[in-house]
């Protein structure tokens, strides 16, 4: 906040609001530079009072609220410009009419880049839950499935292993339900949506993710289901086969092995995040497999992001980014291959920064497996 | 638009893509007064070059393509300020330098508010698909399950019957999993999102609907889940029991049917939208049921929303509501009551504006039933 001279800041999205308190209510935080954050609470009126709890009506109560507490109304109010409605940040704006209205969402994200002990805590806890279930994936399987099929037996393991069945994502472009399950031709249909593989969807308004293939010998079936189980996720990805696979979809997928271990002995802290992003398409590249890399059809531009509280945070891990990794980044990488006729192939997992490299938290076998 | 002097819209949000082109690409749909529509599409390329489609790399494309294509950049330009980010619309008003920019939101909703016949028969198809759902719940029913493990199994039908698991919502304050279902005391709890009802949740990242609570006889179980199988959605709320009910629970459930028989007859064209909060809420308090109507510790201002593809669009039923009733609107009206340490009660229907009243399209016996 001080290096962009922001001397109050005013948290009223959802995911910061829950950055913020560790609650999530309907109302705001302000938080002044150098001294501890203001909860200004709408509803629930569920909270103690011996907290920095005020209630409020209205966003337009909160001035006054700060004068009660003998606090003068900052010269600049931090906003997020980047998340709330062009409408919200306008009324926001005309609540403090005296201080200048600046862009907070960038030193959020970068707050939020970087994670705190309780919060990697977290985050290890879904990874172990999420392969929990993974590990139960084979058991979902039963023949003559469509891969809808199969993906709603693997979300009702998920829930019972306490996913909250809901995907905070960032961005316009970003609609999924609880997973991703792609089968076959299915995986080389282009997707509007900012994920890095595709599928038509069962639903022109819902175009992503399984489509009702029919799953068959001679496919892979990519699995990268959600992983929230505690306000925060873990992003993962591995892929199962009906019978055998051409060659080319195994040798794509060790590539895609051989990468992440390339990615986690560079990935330490001070470690230009292009640079991820540019050895993984280099071995892509002297494996002959370029063409196939982050889709066939339609190509992603990233192989990883961050991941936390939403399951699209930074940094994205793309040739132009300008970010560093730091210690206790969390990123997720998924270096995989679109191979046409057979399906994706390739591994996630969600990484920890570490000063040795990156340390995975989404431990499960890598390779391929049979259902 | 051309009573709030909009000479061209630009749509960008998903609801609105959704609604002006029956698809979903990521991109821009740009309205001339007057004449069709253009999209404007960034990915996926797989639309046919014969409709009016422009491929753009960027939303500064837009000028150039439209000079190309012979026409004049309009004087004034609607843009989404209610459901756009700030930074999202500031973007667009430097993309028309010389437009003045207005708010669109309004018209757009105002427009979505009714309905077509093809809107219509979407909505049909999901109150069908929906009601068929919730004639298997009391077979989703084991002893000694908890709420949380009941609405999973309910999920699990959900999805086999075609639900696409994703819930459509306008505005920050409603996050969501797949439903609500509510059970003895957690109906009680207030939660902090724009639902009627609450509900703690089981974790404080999403505090709304279930909690953990173990099914015992003596609570209703309220099951609102969700309608969403084609782009549009239907919003439905039934009530089971475990044993016997406090008769206080019965009358008031008995009393929302009422409630919605009376505004079944008065929802006409022309009826103000605030007659239908004012009629219920003079229904409850007739009853002497006012202290639950609308829940007990924290009460709902509203009984009712228009529905379509987002699960709240206008109006909203309320007292203050200015909106009149028109013919092909479509709103989910939910007079409920929590009745302490027993639970919600209350039926929600979705509902079509006809000349000669309100026509369900939730269809489904109404009573409380045993679990």
């Amino acid at each position: 906040m001080s290096r962009e001279n922001i001397e109050a800041t005013l948290v009223a999205s959802n995911a910061n609001i829950y950055y913020t308190t560790g609650r999530f209510f309907k109302g705001f935080v302000y938080i002044p530079m150098g001294s501890d954050p203001i909860w200004f609470i709408i509803k629930p009126d569920i909270f103690d009072k011996e907290d920095d709890v005020v209630i409020i009506r209205k966003p337009e109560n909160i001035p006054g609220k700060l004068k009660e507490l003998g606090l003068e109304l900052p010269a600049t109010i931090g906003l997020e410009f980047d998340t709330m409605s062009y409408s919200d940040i306008e009324r926001l704006k005309a609540v403090f009419p005296d201080s200048v209205p600046l862009n907070a969402s960038s030193s959020l994200r970068k707050a939020r880049m970087v994670k705190t002990q309780w919060e990697l805590d977290r985050m290890k806890e879904d990874g172990i839950h999420q392969s929990e279930v993974y590990r139960r994936v084979t058991r979902c399987y039963k023949e003559d499935m469509t891969d809808v099929q199969f993906q709603i037996e693997i979300e009702r393991i998920l829930r019972l292993e306490g996913c909250l069945g809901f995907v905070r994502t960032s961005g316009n472009l970003m609609d999924i339900n609880l997973g991703s399950v792609i089968a076959g031709e299915n995986a080389d249909v282009p997707s509007p949506y900012d994920f890095t593989m595709g599928g038509s969807g069962i639903d022109p308004s819902l175009p992503g993710g399984a489509n009702g293939t029919t799953l068959k010998p001679g496919q892979s079936v990519m699995i990268d289901m959600n992983g929230s189980f505690n306000g925060y996720q873990t992003d993962m990805t591995r892929v199962w086969r009906l019978g055998e696979l051409p060659s080319l979809a195994y040798k794509a997928h060790d590539c895609s092995i051989n990468i992440l271990r390339a990615l986690e002995s560079i990935g330490k802290p001070s470690t230009p995040v292009a640079d991820l992003y540019n050895k993984a398409m280099e071995i892509a590249e002297a494996n002959g497999l370029a063409e196939y890399f982050m889709g066939h059809r339609q190509h992603a531009s990233f192989i990883g992001h961050g991941v936390g509280i939403e399951l699209n945070e930074q940094p994205v891990v793309m040739a132009k980014s300008r970010d560093i990794l730091l210690e206790n980044m969390t990123i997720a990488l998924e270096p995989k291959f679109v191979i046409p006729e057979v399906g994706a192939v390739g591994v996630e997992n969600t990484y920890v920064v570490t000063s040795t490299g990156l340390k995975s938290i989404t431990i499960f076998p890598e390779e391929i497996q049979e259902l």
